[in-house]
């Protein structure tokens, strides 16, 4: 479709459940769940955890607990029973976790990230990280997704401005161009949302969800442009801070 | 999660490939094709077809054809070898079809109405049909999903713009409400596109497609609002035009 054009793609697939629909086309897959999986991730590396280890089930993350492990686990937005924490960012910020090995499941983002992690490059991408994440993308010069995590594998409105704030800086660079249409929606979206996010999600279900149990410090958190300069990146099994120094493009 | 309220649900299912997880909970199923099934559709009905039956295999199509009815078929905005008809609008108005049934199978729009069919009543909205099918929801008083028929099961943008038409006028309404972020999400696409819907799909990924097949026209067509009242929804395998008037509400 695009020729005599040497733009690499950025492109936004909304949902884990769509993700086959894409998978075979890119390098990188920039895994977001802004609330709160990949928020609470960006703020562990921020606070000196040394590497994360998404997994996907219950049962996993109670093995590596057992071990004796920092384990965290939520489903739902609540932190599952026998477990100290859950994917609160606050959480993250723990002294006892610097230079750790911590151990998470969620209800979508590590899931995500298990789903794709076969299909290219895991990037790690929240509004906490935005401004490193989208400076380092621009360097890399290779095809992006950015997978939304959604809630239970439907559209959300947050993951979703996240990614259009991707799309809409990378597009921007003439390096990259999107073609799919869930990508020029997500631009649309942030453009829309970018000068009120807050109050742009007012109405987002997964924000009266975790209102609902009373999140609300959670929420103004991970809605927080550039807290940290961190890119986390899988390797192996592990998630890890870059270590480069992310300069501003 | 609506606790104390007596409102109707209207939400958006983008893609037929998410419809399993919407399709417990909803009595009308609104598919929408813009480009161009449910616009043919719409077209058909307003120029005097008696009839629409939509299959979802080319070989079903070429049975009826066999049989003598009149038979379309598209695959990827091309008319099936051996078909004499896609599902451009303008071949809909043609008068050989009058009072007559024609079969018609297309890569997206039929296949959401079959997968959906045995989920509730299955009504057709276009763009072209648009106050119609609004003014109709709005007196039914029912849960409603409207499914987007998307480009092989990916979002597309004009699906969306006018499933979120149909919910920013019901939610208008005050008997209507959505939770969802993807109907959120549609209403804001649609608040922001409505008043050049043409110029804000320039950019979208079905139109550069048909746009490749010199189909300007039939896309100019599909996006014209309100060029029929009429509202055509699923009784047995067929598709007619409800006989019932429609009212400005």
């Amino acid at each position: 479709m695009i020729t005599d054009d040497t733009r690499k793609r950025v492109e936004v697939c909304f949902s884990p459940f769509l993700f086959s629909l894409f998978k075979d086309e890119f390098d990188i897959i920039v895994v977001i769940d802004v609330l709160r999986a990949t928020s609470a991730i960006c703020t562990g590396f921020h606070h000196g955890i040394k590497e994360i280890i998404p997994v996907s089930t219950i049962e996993e993350a109670q093995a590596y607990k057992d071990k004796g492990y920092f384990a965290g686990a939520e489903r739902n937005g609540k932190i599952v029973e026998g477990f100290d924490f859950g994917n609160s960012p606050f959480s993250y910020m723990n002294p006892a976790f610097k230079d750790k090995t911590v151990v998470l499941t969620t209800t979508n983002g590590t899931k995500s990230i298990n789903l794709a992690k076969d299909a290219g490059q895991i990037a790690i991408a929240s509004i906490n990280n935005l401004d490193a994440i989208k400076f380092w993308l621009e360097k890399q010069n290779k095809n992006i997704l950015c997978l939304c995590s959604g809630w239970q594998n439907k559209f959300n409105l947050e993951d979703t401005i996240c990614a259009g704030a991707i799309c809409d800086y990378l597009i921007n660079t003439g390096k990259y161009v999107s073609i799919e249409d869930s990508s020029i929606a997500s631009k649309y979206l942030f453009l829309s949302a970018k000068d009120n996010i807050l109050g742009y999600l007012k109405s987002s279900s997964h924000r009266r969800r975790l209102l609902n149990l009373d999140l609300g410090e959670d929420i103004k958190y991970c809605l927080t442009p550039n807290i940290t300069p961190v890119i986390p990146v899988l390797v192996g099994d592990r998630l890890v801070a870059l270590k480069e120094p992310v300069l501003q493009a």
